[in-house]
């Protein structure tokens, strides 16, 4: 996996890998304007949501690079427009707006003069924001592996691997973690429709890493939290509410039940860059409702009848009372999560 | 759909619609040995309990005609052997045993010295099953119908609708019956991974019903249990055990867990040919194990990495405590099980 980059700076330009092309074929796109980067991010050719807090910054930084203006005022009257563009491009993952408002607090914060200098500090902070999400992952991987048995069976949905992060990854940064503790795991992998990051992705980072791995249709995962055998659940989020209330990958709050029915602690592993104070619970978190085609077209292929309505919530909200721990590159948190929460993000 | 039959008797030959191939073609295949009605259940070209009844009966008549025999004796000797191979085609659904063992019993209980005479009494019994099939499916849905809320949203999982039976359906039937009835109903589709017979059989039967539906990929289903109106889950079962405990398509077990989770119904409907009071509990029921490549690819589209493992049950175990409910042809069922399944099989 190292050789992969999800995103990275190259003179000038934003480098992704096409995620909607893995594992099958690896295809790297120079993305080079703020409308490339939205267009990208929409059509989810990078997404997971701390790599689209990275993503949000290089499209902010891309977008000061475009500016042709002749005073710090007139700079900043256009980038913050370019800003709100980003910010927009998806509702959910709230790593996505934290990533374009650093940067964007940053050039106000500053007192450069000078366009070519505020440009310049907005790529450095960019870099800056995929540098510390790398870190940040490295030491949330090492908080979580310590509730990861040394034998386990482990089950996650969708992508919260490298590819969904700046590398090293969230949920699957805490079984890199494990297994470089020297631990033996065992991965259930939900296939995660109706994209499939979980077949896509997860499956492929995990064949890369050499843990292994099976895969399974998401509505395997009760079956096999019932008799499998499994200790834990980890996932990812999109965004976490003050109480703790997650927003994540469409099917988490199934997988969420099923592990509490059948007595299976359930973690989220996500940066403190995910978690939302100002939101009280989850029931505000906008749930970002996607194209029908995705549902009823694997490809080219139809799987469904001509006419049949279709509905495509692309997250849901698992409540806090499901969630056994929220780790995070600052420590693991445990309920009662108000308190936890505003203690980790220092508030 | 009372033009399209799922199986029919035709001179000497069984005709079934290739359900692989639905809902873009309507291909019907010509069945004229026991050994083409096995490749045919195996490959799921039919599939669904009560058909496979259905079909297992008339695989044995096609074997009964296919046998050259000089006596009584001679030609229920080779009849067994056809019989035991229908049995195995596929091991979870009893309702394929229930018919192959109904009419093995006819051609034994019978006390016709000719051959001709047994072969037209296998021909005639499986005939039997089929029409009291459908009986049953419409006394089942006039059942099944007052549970269902004069303006309801309903889910199901798979397909229990008239494609696996010999025609109404039995989760369906209950729609069919209740729509019948002037009650106004939506119905949230999981399309049913991996072979998608929600997506491809049941969005099509309710589209050409004239029933409001709503296709969701499996993982939604918490959801919409949670946030989406739902008042009832109806499903169909391929086999229930003395307790109670239900057996269908991957998927029913998470969301008979969701349902209860959320305080909605959970109603399973079968006919009593699909109990098998012969085993305590759903521990016992064999589940059957698929190809892989099920769930690796859709048609020739590949969909994970080359070189992961996979696992795919094709059913699961609903234990009784999520089954609020049991719709037979004779009656509704409820809790405790033990004493009313015995009744309504009239043991």
């Amino acid at each position: 996996m190292e050789s992969i980059k999800t995103i990275e700076w190259a003179a000038g330009r934003v480098r992704i890998i096409d995620q909607t092309r893995l594992p099958h074929q690896r295809v790297y796109l120079d993305i080079r304007t703020p409308q490339e980067m939205v267009a990208a991010i929409q059509a989810m050719r990078i997404r997971g949501a701390p790599a689209l807090g990275v993503a949000g910054a290089y499209g902010l930084a891309l977008g000061g690079l475009g500016i042709r203006a002749g005073s710090r005022a007139q700079f900043l009257a256009q980038l913050r427009p370019i800003a709100e563009e980003l910010c927009a491009a998806r509702p959910t993952a709230v790593n996505l707006s934290w990533g374009v408002q650093r940067l964007l607090a940053k050039a106000e914060a500053s007192e450069y003069p000078q366009v070519e200098k505020l440009q310049q500090l907005l790529v450095a902070e960019a870099q800056r924001v995929q540098q510390e999400d790398l870190e940040a992952n490295r030491r949330l991987g090492a908080h979580g592996a310590r509730l990861i048995p040394q034998e386990a069976t482990v089950l996650t949905h969708c992508n919260a691997g490298a590819l969904a992060t700046a590398g090293y990854g969230t949920a699957l940064g805490v079984l890199r973690a494990a297994k470089e503790a020297g631990k033996a795991l065992k991965v259930y992998v939900d296939e995660t429709r109706p994209l499939l990051q979980g077949a896509r992705l997860t499956a492929w980072e995990l064949v890369e890493e050499g843990i292994p791995a099976t895969l399974i249709v998401d509505s395997m995962a009760g079956h096999f939290l019932r008799t499998g055998g499994i200790q834990c659940v980890v996932v990812g989020a999109d965004r976490i509410a003050a109480n703790g209330d997650v927003a994540n990958k469409i099917g988490t709050y199934s997988v969420a039940v099923l592990a509490k029915e059948n007595g299976v602690p359930f973690y989220v592993a996500a940066p403190t860059s995910t978690i939302d104070l100002s939101l009280p619970s989850g029931d505000q978190i906008p749930i970002e409702e996607r194209s029908p085609s995705e549902v009823t077209h694997i490809g080219e292929v139809p799987l469904a009848p001509v006419g049949v309505s279709v509905a495509n919530p692309a997250f849901d909200v698992t409540p806090a009372r499901y969630v056994s721990a929220i780790i995070t590159e600052g420590g693991i948190v445990y309920p009662p999560y108000e308190e936890g929460l505003r203690r980790i993000c220092g508030r």
